[in-house]
């Protein structure tokens, strides 16, 4: 299924409700700047005022490789992607670390990894292929594939609402993913490959060109289809990003605030925003990236990321650093004291 | 006493095995961008890698008036220091909710307050005044009262190490206080009122060219000063920013590691590095505020704000937003696989 309903939009009147308590907090309104904003955003995804502390923030990390990274556009060799996942369910990868100090968990899905067998089976419930194309010279999916890869998505999405999730974060893992990313968001937002390809991992500058020639020719591929986010997905991005996407759209059809990590899942997302639109009233960016497509990506849906720390790893871990910020906001809203409740008087007539 | 021994460097050893350590963690080398440059500086801190995380980070809110408000340079009336000052006392402030979710406690001090009584005996234990001397007239403390309050927040510091407290945090609460912490910064980086003075907790522009004139002024009976840290505090600052000057500045002679908040408390620190040159490599700058002069107090210290919320609160609200930044980095070092532990031979083959 690549087809969504209609995105309902966050509760304006919990929005007003969270706006007029904060302005009530024995603080200046205002004083506490964008986490005001968040505890207004959480509020209204909720809808309700004063919103719950989230119990169970979950982080889904979807795993595939690239054929692409034959053309030498990473730092590191495809079999790196297999060995993470064992890795992530091992728990010593940094997103558990930060989702555990954050007050999250972790789920690894292997949706293209390229090895026939799973790290479990569990982990491979939803595998739709062994490593995606190489977009340089072919589609990245074939037409099932993909509907195949969103739907999974989208499922991975359904299980974690139905299981309690109250608050998503995507995150990515993949030797490659960053080349299909910039791809998608060089044909979304019509930039110029060579203003968006940046250094992934750490590439040089000679892995930098290749890496450049090759988003260029995976969007010649893909000319004449970036309004149609589906095809785009088949063409240029792959199974995992299709996935991401899936998962991202969901989130919002079930109502479910999520934040966004960096380049890769925020690439996804901006396809999601073309499946499902309005999807990104459900969405905040966790952080800003040092690679140029992401910050192109979040300006084009509006997106102000809430920290920029220089993080460039991926697997959600931007967006793990900011979930104790969101959870901080929402805080505010529920314990702080009223000027009422405090007895100050004299700043509320200034109110 | 407002001489202070010389201050010794965080331990380079513990800094260069924390920087190998992180380029062994199952990521690229630098791909956690700042999150790295923390964990190493808290190890630093520590002399110890891994870092321990923090068992008992403490936040001290240091209150006091300022006669300057009869200027009419704050949106408040002076009387809402002592209520706030109960507020935190109940628990119902911004402080005490964001220093509960980044598991950090609060003690609140009475430096100079307005009132005969302080809130409590405990909370006046270090009581200098009723309410600072109004800057733009007179000098805000006497010689006897300075050395009082820089040494009040010398013992105070002191009391929280010596009770277990590894990481501190300095807030502040005082209407009016911004005015005289604006002064401390245009004098001691030599600006213009007009570059460096902002909104506070919210002035409209008839206030804001008050609230100019009176930092002028004041900075004019200051001329010839500024080279002096404690003849600074006593002729344009005040009790509350003399106290917090003094608790920065022993922070770093007890080698324990502290986060700066907004603007108050980073000109106190500002002098503080006056009078403890090197204090400030015990310091991280939590956020950065709106206001003009803390940007311009930023850049003279050498300090990158953590996060950047737009807050303009106070209260040390800005570095309790962060602490849960600095959690992470900790916790990266502390808890994350090596590639060795992982079995991940290709990528390490790499490094």
């Amino acid at each position: 299924m690549t087809e969504f309903p209609a995105i309902v939009a966050p509760d304006a009147q919990a929005a007003v409700a969270a706006r007029d308590r904060q302005d009530r907090l024995t603080k200046p309104p205002g004083a506490l700047g964008r986490l005001e904003d968040l505890s207004v955003w959480v509020a209204s995804c909720q809808a309700a005022c004063p919103p719950r502390q989230f119990a169970r923030p979950r982080v889904v990390v979807f795993a595939g490789d690239h054929g692409v990274t034959t053309a030498g556009v990473s730092a590191y060799p495809a079999e790196v992607t297999a060995q993470m996942v064992a890795n992530f369910d091992a728990g010593g990868a940094a997103i558990n670390v930060l989702a555990e100090a954050a007050g999250a968990t972790v789920r690894v899905v292997d949706i293209a990894v390229d090895v026939d067998k799973p790290a479990s089976p569990s982990i491979g419930g939803y595998k739709v292929r062994r490593g995606s194309g190489n977009i340089a010279v072919e589609d990245a999916l074939s037409a099932d594939e993909v509907t195949a890869a969103i739907d999974a998505g989208r499922q991975i999405a359904d299980e974690e609402v139905d299981s309690g999730a109250d608050l998503l974060i995507a995150g990515d893992m993949g030797i490659g993913n960053t080349t299909a990313a910039t791809t998608l968001i060089a044909a979304l937002t019509d930039s110029e490959p060579v203003a968006v390809v940046g250094r992934g991992t750490g590439i040089d500058d000679a892995g930098w060109a290749r890496k450049t020639a090759a988003v260029r020719d995976a969007l010649y591929r893909a000319r004449g289809v970036s309004a149609d986010p589906v095809a785009l997905l088949r063409i240029c991005g792959g199974a995992d990003l299709a996935a991401m996407a899936g998962f991202c759209a969901q989130a919002a059809v079930r109502r479910t605030p999520l934040l966004l990590d960096g380049l890769v899942v925020t690439a996804a997302a901006t396809v999601a925003e073309r499946l499902a639109p309005g999807a990104r009233q459900w969405w905040q960016a966790g952080h800003r990236s040092p690679e140029p497509a992401h910050t192109v990506a979040l300006k084009h849906l509006e997106l102000d990321p809430i920290v920029d720390m220089r993080m460039r790893l991926g697997e959600g871990t931007g967006a793990a650093v900011a979930l104790p910020i969101v959870r901080a906001a929402v805080a505010i809203l529920v314990s702080m004291a009223t000027f009422d409740e405090a007895g100050i008087t004299g700043a509320r007539e200034k109110q």
